[in-house]
């Protein structure tokens, strides 16, 4: 995985898809730019999941953008997902290289400057620095790392870091500008009523960063 | 598998267990003589499931009895599992074969007659006849089988199979004699006052039937 995948990484959330289709909502997101995509599904049949998974395969593969699987590992494996994100309270991490090999993604979130050092050791492949922004995707996360606290996970990481929490077009710059690699956005992109107008904006953002 | 080890088979239902500990339950029902577990969790994180699992194979293992994972491919990877139990809205057959290597068990719920007949065309391990009885248990199941169906079924079915669904004392004398291999027990033995003493009740009436 280069760490510019990572740019404008999209995570799927079908409550705040606002009853579209979750592939519609990737294809247009990538239309936008999108760098890299994350299947999160917290409720779905794993029939359902891999189906949906397949699909989104078929659609990123030809396009070179990295399809990863939130949490279920045995769904990445039957879809031939190129990776999975974890977090702390799924797979452990060294379960999770095995059962997927050396050359798979794994990216594993991080909520405390701790974890932060603890990935350090391990081979991951990056990291997501998590939450950034306090919220309303997500209620169960740790305290927020604000944009100081990611500067200093940012320069402690020896991966390379992305930042979620509160991704959008007000606060992308800052984000980048604090030292990620990428911004992982759920709500600003699945709830947008033009999701590959909203993952252009963002991507403009992330690129005038490098200039 | 040999089909004797469905005879009494648990499955774990962490709500139906009154707050004590499954692995404590577990190793009760075992000590009363059931044949092998099912560990279902369907709400746990994928870490609690994989410790929990770690547990059971511990238990299980130097017993003889085969530990099968509800759903979850990845858990039973992770914790080296006997093998998995799926339903029809669970990873699709073959799939989960191909995951699993060919040593590893796999049983399948059939919930029609249609059902059994199309897992004879799959070199599934033993088919489990969902539901026998309407059962507090699970509220999403489809139309019971009664008797007279779990006997068709059996019939039909080139697999072994085992009877779920109202399994208890007062039923599983029937459920032998209509041609089911074991009874998957939840509440009968997960809710009972002392799991040994209530899986070993199961166990007289089941073996009672082989006379």
């Amino acid at each position: 995985m280069k760490p510019e995948q990572l740019r404008l990484y999209l995570v799927t959330d079908r409550p705040l898809s606002l009853g579209r289709d979750l592939d519609w909502i990737v294809a247009e997101a990538v239309r936008g730019g999108t760098t890299m995509v994350q299947l999160r599904e917290k409720e779905a049949d794993t029939r359902d999941f891999v189906a949906l998974g397949l699909k989104l395969k078929e659609l990123l593969t030809p396009l070179g953008i990295p399809l990863l699987i939130n949490d279920r590992i045995d769904v990445a494996l039957a879809v031939d997902a190129d990776g999975v994100h974890i977090g702390q309270s799924d797979m452990p991490y060294a379960i999770a290289r095995r059962l997927l090999g050396p050359d798979r993604i794994i990216g594993l979130s991080v909520e405390t400057m701790d974890e932060v050092a603890e990935a350090n050791a391990l081979d991951v492949d990056y990291v997501a620095v998590s939450p950034v922004y306090g919220t309303p995707t997500k209620t169960d996360t740790a305290e927020p790392f604000g944009l100081e606290g990611l500067r200093k996970a940012a320069a402690l990481s020896r991966h390379p870091v992305v930042a979620i929490g509160g991704m959008n077009e007000r606060t992308a710059a800052d984000v980048f500008a604090a030292g990620a690699d990428g911004i992982a956005v759920v709500s600003a992109i699945c709830s947008a009523p033009d999701p590959c107008a909203a993952a252009r904006r963002l991507l403009e953002i992330a690129s005038a960063i490098d200039c």
